[in-house]
């Protein structure tokens, strides 16, 4: 077998300057947004830098945050990856936005790379994971096709195969199976992306980091859009009922948030992924006919946007 | 093996006895609290009774619920009891009670009895569980003491050797490890209560029935001293961010939510106990020195209450 070429340098750079350009590109919009940094360490090797905004007027809550660990494989997440190599490196950028305005969605990214080394610290085992998904509170149409036109868009640069194939995992993994409807209207999911004898590992690395490259495009169009419309109490009412189910979704289903917490990663940076406020009421139904029943249809009966 | 006698009958009529006194205690401290009743039924098997507290002034938010199913034990719940018997019946009362104001605490309480039958339809198993537990946000200690005298008074009039195993239990059970604090003061935990050469099956249905009807006397004297305690935004911030660590608990960690929803359990009657508004806040950490650190340090460091 020849020789594994390693993606960490690269790839290091690549979340870097994307979590760079990110904060820069969301003051943009809110400049009521004050994004604060900690930079933390892991006892067990590496750490991350954490970027977390809070109370702005656009964006009420989120975080922009980039880690690289590396050490001995945990237990826990040996047996998750049904490995026996035992010394990993893994980095990656994870965002999550909660705006305050119920017309802006939520919006979600994670892009990962992953190693393993054999016993003699060579490289074995390598791969990208990641994907991006957008969670509205009231449907606007356009703004779901904006969103899933720019990732067709950076797939098929690649392969016409992959928008179908990861859009589709992406519909299956953010699924609220105890309540039977989707966290939102989908985008894209991957993981375990190795080179094969199709495409190598350089092809992977270089989707995933486009699609990186894309996610500015993909969500501040949106924001643009919709962050001046008027909302009242209500709006408000029905998307923290709606957050209800995104708190929901990470704490149940969520793989990389039950992981981290397994692997006694740091709390404050998994769970940054929370609304601020969130709400719960029992038996809710929204009016049949109501705005909030139009997005709640999309949700239980999910559609192809493009 | 002396024939098994069945407790069905008697624990049925506790449990709807004990939800219409409860029922019937609430709004005699909150004449806001509007009940509202939904019967279900289960398509495998049973029902249960929900009733659901709303908006009150005292009570915000809450339910007070039984159930009793039966039939063919799910797979999901045969390895998790590690039985080989095909047939059961369950049958419970459960209650969570978030009061609005941050002075008062809020209580859970489940008190639950479990029969297994083999394949000739014969009584083969059976064996009760509950506890109550208290979760405050300000500290009176006073009102912990009150609540634990109240367990610890009926515990004694059983087996001086209870209140201490099953209130450690309970200490045990309600803890978030992810943050590595308890999620409340404690109080008790038990399950698997069965008949042994020490006491009989008879002793435990009269200790856990006993347990059930001290509960308003151990809970209702703390909210009638505390709930007409002025507050503030503050305080209801604090209360909202600790209300997430409930959340996070009942999502996270406690077997009862999590069997629910993988057994096909009714949702909404499941996540009752969720609080009705809640916060998260990157990083957020009382003033050194306030009543709001007094509490969670004893959460970091519980203690005895007796």
């Amino acid at each position: 077998m020849a020789r594994m070429t390693s993606y960490k340098e690269p790839f290091l750079q690549f979340i870097h300057k994307l979590q760079d350009q990110i904060c820069h590109a969301l003051p943009e919009e809110d400049d009521t947004a004050v994004l604060t940094e900690d930079l933390w360490t892991r006892e067990e090797g590496g750490g991350g830098k954490t970027r977390v905004i809070n109370g702005g007027k656009v964006f009420e809550k989120g975080g922009v945050n980039i880690s690289a660990v590396h050490g001995k494989l945990p237990a826990s997440m040996a047996s998750y990856l049904q490995t026996d190599y035992s010394d990993f490196f893994a980095c990656g950028i994870s965002l999550v936005i909660h705006p305050l305005n119920p017309f802006v969605p939520t919006v979600h990214a994670n892009y990962r790379y992953f190693e393993l080394y054999d016993q003699d610290g060579r490289l074995a085992d390598q791969w990208f994971g990641g994907g991006s998904d957008l969670t509205p509170y009231y449907l606007f149409e356009e703004d779901v096709r904006h969103f899933h036109r720019t990732l067709l868009g950076i797939c098929n640069q690649f392969d016409d195969s992959l928008y179908p194939a990861f859009s589709k995992a992406c519909d299956n993994y953010f699924y609220n199976h105890h309540r039977q409807e989707a966290r939102g209207v989908g985008g894209l999911f991957f993981d375990r992306l190795r080179g094969n004898s199709e495409h190598d590992t350089r092809f992977w690395f270089d989707f995933v980091t486009s699609c990186g490259n894309a996610f500015i495009g993909s969500y501040l169009p949106i924001v643009q859009k919709r962050k001046d419309i008027d909302w009242t109490g209500s709006h408000k009412f029905w998307q923290e009922i709606r957050r209800g189910r995104y708190v929901e979704f990470n704490l149940l289903h969520d793989k990389g948030t039950l992981f981290g917490l397994k692997t006694n990663g740091r709390i404050e940076s998994i769970l940054m992924s929370l609304p601020a406020t969130v709400r719960w009421e029992y038996n809710y139904h929204p009016e049949a006919g109501s705005e909030e029943a139009r997005m709640l249809e999309v949700l239980q009966h999910p559609k192809s946007w493009i």
